[in-house]
C-alpha cells in the first residue's frame, strides 16, 4: 500500500496564509499520509524575548536545558497543536506527536565530543515504532510529527526535521510503499537557480554524480539529495522535492 | 472492563520531585488507565516574563489570543511532553494529547456574554471520541491529556482540567467501568481540616446533603463533589479524592 510522508519547513510554518493553504492542500492528499513539520523562527524569537542566547556551532543550534524547554513548547505545543487544530477543521483527522509519544521515535543523545550540542538526538532508526504508526494510519488518523524525539531516560531531545521525516519514511517502508515529499521554497532542484523554467524532473544516482561534477547541484542542496538517496537505499520508493504550493500538483524533482 | 482516570493538578506538576514519584506510582497502576494533568504555575510565570497581563474574572483566567498561545505551549508542549517522556522512561507507553489530537475532545467556545473569557471551551460531552481512546487503550497506550480542547474550526481552546477529566471519564463509561481519581493536596474530604485523622471514607448523596447542611464540606470542596456526583449520574462508577502520594494506596474519600 502507498503512503505519503510530507515534510514542511519554516517557510510554511512562519506564514499563516501559506500554512492555511498548505493545510487545505494536505487534507486533499489521499490517505494514508504523515506530516512532519520543522520549527521556523518562532523558537528563536521566543528565546530572544526570554533572554536565552541562541548559540550556533557550524550552523546548528546548541540545545541547552532552557532552549530545550523553548523548543518543546514551540515545536511540540504551539506549532504542532495549531497545525493539528487547523487540519481537524478541514476534516483531516490529525494527531500531533513528538517522538516521545507512544515511544515512536527513540533517539540517542549526541555524544558531547568533539562538539557538545546539548539535548540533541539522533533517531535510532531500527527502533522506530512503525507498528504504532500503522495502527493510527489504519484507523484513519493522520500523524503530524514535530522534530522532537526522546532518550527513553525521561528527556525529550531536539532533532532535525529532515531527519525525522527521513527516519519515519524509512521505518514505514517496511510496511508501505513510501513516497517522501520535501517541500522547499523552490519548484524542485534547479539547473539554473535564476531560471524558474530549469527544474530537473528526475535525478538518479548516475545523473546525480554528473550534476555534482558539473557544479549544478549547489552546496545547500547536496545534503538534501544525499539524504534522499540514503532514504531510497533504506527502502523508500522515491523522494520528491517541490514547492509547498505545488503539493497537490504532479510537479517537482523526483529522486529515485 | 475497569478503567482508571487519574487527574493531577499544579501541586504535582510544579514540584519535580513529586512529579517524578507520581510518574513511578502511576506507572504501577494496572492498565487500562488515563492521565489528565492541570497546568500549575508555569503558564502564569511565562505570561509574566513575556509581559502578558493575566486577567482573572471571578477566579477564572481570561484567555486572550496571546494567553492561548502561552497555554498551548506550556500545557500542550512543555508539561505534557515532559510527563510523557518521564512515563516512557518507566515503561509506561504514554501518548500526550490535547483535545484537538485525533479530534478527541470537541468543545464549544464559551459565549462572550455575560463575561468574555476568550478562547475557553466547554467540552461537547456527547461528541467525545471514546472509540479512538479505546483504540489506544487496547493497544496498551496510555493517553495523557492536558486541559486543551478544540473548536473544530481550527482553534485550540483552554478548558478546565477537572472538566476534561470528568468528560473523559463520563465518555469512557459507555465502554468501561470507570473509576475517576482526583489527586488533591489533602488525603481526602476532611471532617476537620486541621485533623489529618478526620478523613471521610465514603460520601453518598444522602450523607453529602448532611455534610453540606452541617457546614463540614467547605466552599472549595463543594464544586469538586458536585462535579463528582454529576460524573456518577452520567455513568462513572465511583470518584475517589485522595492525595497524589497515596495513588497506589487504597485510601481516600470514595464518592458514589
Amino acid at each position: 500500500m502507498a503512503l505519503t510522508v510530507v515534510k514542511i519547513g519554516g517557510n510554511v510554518i512562519d506564514h499563516p496564509s501559506m500554512l492555511s493553504q498548505f493545510v487545505k492542500d494536505f487534507s486533499q492528499l489521499p490517505s494514508p499520509k504523515i506530516l512532519v513539520h520543522g520549527g521556523g523562527k518562532i523558537a528563536t524569537e521566543l528565546c530572544k524575548k526570554l533572554g536565552i542566547e541562541t548559540q550556533m556551532i557550524e550552523g546548528r543550534r546548541v540545545t541547552d536545558r532552557e532552549t530545550l524547554d523553548v523548543v518543546t513548547m514551540v515545536y511540540g505545543g504551539l506549532i504542532n497543536k495549531n497545525v493539528v487544530a487547523q487540519l481537524q477543521s478541514v476534516q483531516c483527522n490529525a494527531i500531533g506527536l513528538t517522538g516521545a509519544d507512544a515511544g515512536i521515535l527513540p533517539a540517542m543523545r549526541r555524544a558531547p565530543r568533539p562538539i557538545d550540542y546539548g539535548y540533541v538526538g539522533d533517531i535510532k532508526i531500527d527502533e522506530v515504532r512503525s507498528e504504532t504508526v500503522k495502527l493510527f494510519l489504519e484507523a484513519g488518523i493522520v500523524p503530524v510529527f514535530c522534530a522532537l524525539t526522546h532518550d527513553e531516560q525521561g528527556s525529550v531531545l531536539n532533532s532535525n526535521a529532515d531527519s525525522v521525516a527521513s527516519a519515519v519514511a524509512v521505518a514505514m517502508s517496511k510496511l508501505y510503499e513510501v513516497e517522501l515529499v520535501y517541500c522547499l521554497e523552490l519548484p524542485g532542484v534547479m539547473q539554473d537557480i535564476d531560471n524558474p523554467e530549469s527544474m530537473i524532473e528526475e535525478i538518479d544516482q548516475a545523473s546525480y554524480v554528473r550534476l555534482k561534477d558539473e557544479g549544478i547541484v549547489n552546496k545547500g542542496m547536496i545534503p538534501k539529495i544525499d539524504n534522499a538517496f540514503s532514504a531510497i537505499r533504506q527502502g523508500v520508493s522515491r523522494v520528491i522535492i517541490k514547492h509547498a504550493k505545488n503539493l497537490t500538483n504532479n510537479t517537482g524533482t523526483t529522486i529515485k
